[in-house]
């Protein structure tokens, strides 16, 4: 019934941070990529090409990336938004992307700029653009689960746009519950719905822990064939463009639960409640992950 | 696959109070639990009968009780984890108690001064003293997941306590993962179990959020047949005899999830929500349910 393993994709970087107004030193950022792949972690989004004036944080992204000494068995990753992120990611060397537009029209003109319509243009432009550029894209949905301006999103254009997304020849594809408003049962119909649309394609999953309901859909979405989620070190992150949004699963906790199932995920879990320690630290706040708490408690 | 309805018992009176130094005055917790029934709580855990020196917010269990204006449709109980504490909630008028021992040997030693078998002949006796008394006996397990002390609990060992309560009659049972240590897939193989040896005698389960698997865990429970869920508003609760224990699941964040998911609970969320402020206020500091927060950034 559950998976003899799973991978995660590390978001702490990315996602996890870019709300984040102390901004982390770009060394800090390549070191913490270090210990990560160190940790076990084979796939990381290590930042974003987007408004360096309204995300900060992510202005770097290039000059990390190049600093990072890459591993053949670690992929790396960069978050865009539009075509010119993608040239920028080209330019900085990246060979894989990871590029969505929202599933909710008002989120989508927040965090974008664009109606629906004009993303979903804009988005096979950029497909068409990092394809001719010979990249691995991992496509993807945001708010695919709720939208805290729309409420629901309907099942059939999650699907269609989801169709649309496959036929442009994107190498995976992401959904992303990017306010935690999913719920468990949602996750077990939506999502056995795209692994099966999707075939040999990797269909990936992106919780936030928002509602409380993160650690219960990823086990859900496991149920019916989901096998990548993302995750973050701390249980960081939140979109700067969606009302109250919360952080990621915790990458520590979703290690620790799935460890204890039997399903592997190849992490030491000491590492990752460090790293998540010290982000504590550094940031001046108790970050939501759990398991780094009672582990404390124990020493 | 998932239930129509499931029947939550507030805890957060019991549980979800008796590790907190602020002392509630009588009065308000006779008005939290007329706030409840008319939520629609149907069942409500009171306080308990146990040592006013070493828990003292439970001291006022019997006079919270008797100012109570009691409605049919609603049972109350009181946990009670010794002869003389069954005797002291006869004496107060209830007819109905939780009596539970732990499957952890340190725990139980801690939490009650009494070995395991001690625990077992004591808790014979409590049954004995209830059923002659004419009382409605909830007989259950703490610790039955795992315990900071000693780790795993073997499951052949939970097994057989429970059929031992069974064979004496208790009319209810209930396990808890009194330190969130519990996984899903633990649920799922265990509870199952439990359920079937329990036939027409409703299951329970007390599960905590330390770990973050809360919520997980009552979605796994539910899919092999458990009905009945421990909750706590605003996800307060800890036992002060095990380490770094941290709140119940929250009632707000379980009725919001269950109700999304078409399962109904019969619960009024805005209600749950109000109560859980207003005990940030008494008490005087953020307590982890996380539904208030985001209802609260759309008001």
């Amino acid at each position: 019934m559950y998976p003899e393993t799973v991978i995660l994709e590390e978001q702490g970087l990315r996602d996890g941070l870019q709300s984040e107004t102390t901004l982390l030193p770009t060394a800090k950022k390549v070191e913490l990529i270090h210990r990560l792949m160190e940790a076990g972690l084979k796939r990381i989004q290590v930042g974003s090409f987007v408004n360096p004036k309204l995300v900060p944080q992510m202005a770097d992204t290039a000059t990390v990336f190049a600093a990072v000494q890459q591993r053949p068995d670690v992929s790396l990753n960069a978050l865009v938004l539009n075509t010119k992120g993608v040239e920028r990611a080209i330019e900085a060397g990246f060979t894989h992307i990871a590029a969505s537009i929202s599933a909710s029209d008002t989120h989508s003109r927040k965090n974008a700029n664009k109606s629906l319509q004009e993303a979903m243009n804009e988005f096979e432009n950029m497909v068409r653009t990092a394809k001719a550029a010979g990249m691995c894209v991992r496509g993807g949905l945001q708010c695919a689960f709720g939208c805290r301006y729309e409420g629901k999103i309907p099942v059939q254009r999650v699907i269609d746009l989801c169709k649309r997304h496959l036929d442009l020849g994107i190498d995976e594809i992401a959904l992303a519950d990017s306010t935690g408003m999913g719920n468990p049962r949602q996750m077990e119909d939506l999502m056995g719905e795209i692994v099966a649309m999707a075939g040999n394609i990797p269909v990936m999953l992106h919780l936030h822990d928002t509602e409380g309901k993160g650690l219960a859909n990823l086990i859900a979405a496991m149920r019916v064939g989901v096998r990548h989620f993302d995750t973050a070190f701390g249980g960081l992150g939140g979109c700067p463009f969606i009302k109250g949004a919360t952080g990621n699963i915790a990458t520590e906790d979703t290690v620790y639960m799935l460890e204890e199932m039997g399903v592997r995920t190849g992490i030491d879990i000491a590492a990752i409640v460090n790293i998540a320690r010290e982000m504590e630290t550094i940031l001046g706040k108790k970050l939501p992950g759990k398991i780094k708490n009672v582990l404390s408690t124990e020493k």
